[in-house]
């Protein structure tokens, strides 16, 4: 996670398959670079939320904007960078690393987050001053 | 494939965390019954949209409405059964050999499916006649 920073972040558009009925979007091997472990989601998100406030050690995670917009904050200890999503296929690969914040969603928004791991307490970070310690060392 | 009935497609309850920021839900081992493969989703449905018919030979699918509310037809060559999907936090698990129509979408709707093998275009079956008649043999 140390060598990470918010470039390392990307942007991956994902297939879309168009249709008079409605799209349809398709997240499989070769878009994302795991095999989804855990897959969640947040909705019935006020407006003036505000989610993440962590960095993860070992976990990918993919955000896709299934509805509505919100904004994601990525930091790094050294460069902050803001992103906006708003398009369903368009979804954010958050490599280990970084810090993250939610914020600004729009209403009736919803987040699909894929995970490259089950859940693990001990894979968080919480505090942001332990986080720029272990990015500097 | 021959042995499910509409009976088999089961609605299942999916673990969500309420807090003022929102809920979360998350979908991870235990809650069903295969590692998940695939991942897509149905959005821009037009509210008169008619999606799904076909059945799959050994495909397992778990249908989630991430936002808004649809209708699913359900058949088995012998009864059909219709549930409507309209919460976050309740999926529909349907197995293999099951005939599915999706309808009634709601303005927004999203509907969110995690599937249990990659895509095979052997897998489907789109004609009804052909379908009842392997589920007769």
């Amino acid at each position: 996670m140390k060598d990470t920073t918010v470039d390392s972040v990307k942007l991956i558009d994902i297939p879309k398959i168009k249709d008079v009925r409605g799209n349809l979007s398709v997240v499989e091997k070769d878009i994302i670079p795991y095999n989804i472990k855990r897959v969640y989601y947040l909705y019935d998100v006020p407006s003036d939320a505000y989610r993440g406030g962590h960095a993860h050690k070992n976990l990918y995670q993919f955000l896709i904007p299934l509805s509505g917009s919100f904004d994601v904050i990525l930091k790094d200890g050294k460069n902050t960078k803001t992103i906006t999503l708003n398009k369903p296929d368009k979804g954010l690969l958050i490599v280990p690393g970084i810090w993250r914040e939610l914020e600004n969603f729009s209403s009736g928004s919803v987040c699909l987050v894929l995970a490259s791991e089950e859940y693990d307490e001990a894979d968080y970070i919480y505090d942001f001053q332990d986080f720029t310690t272990m990015k500097s060392i």
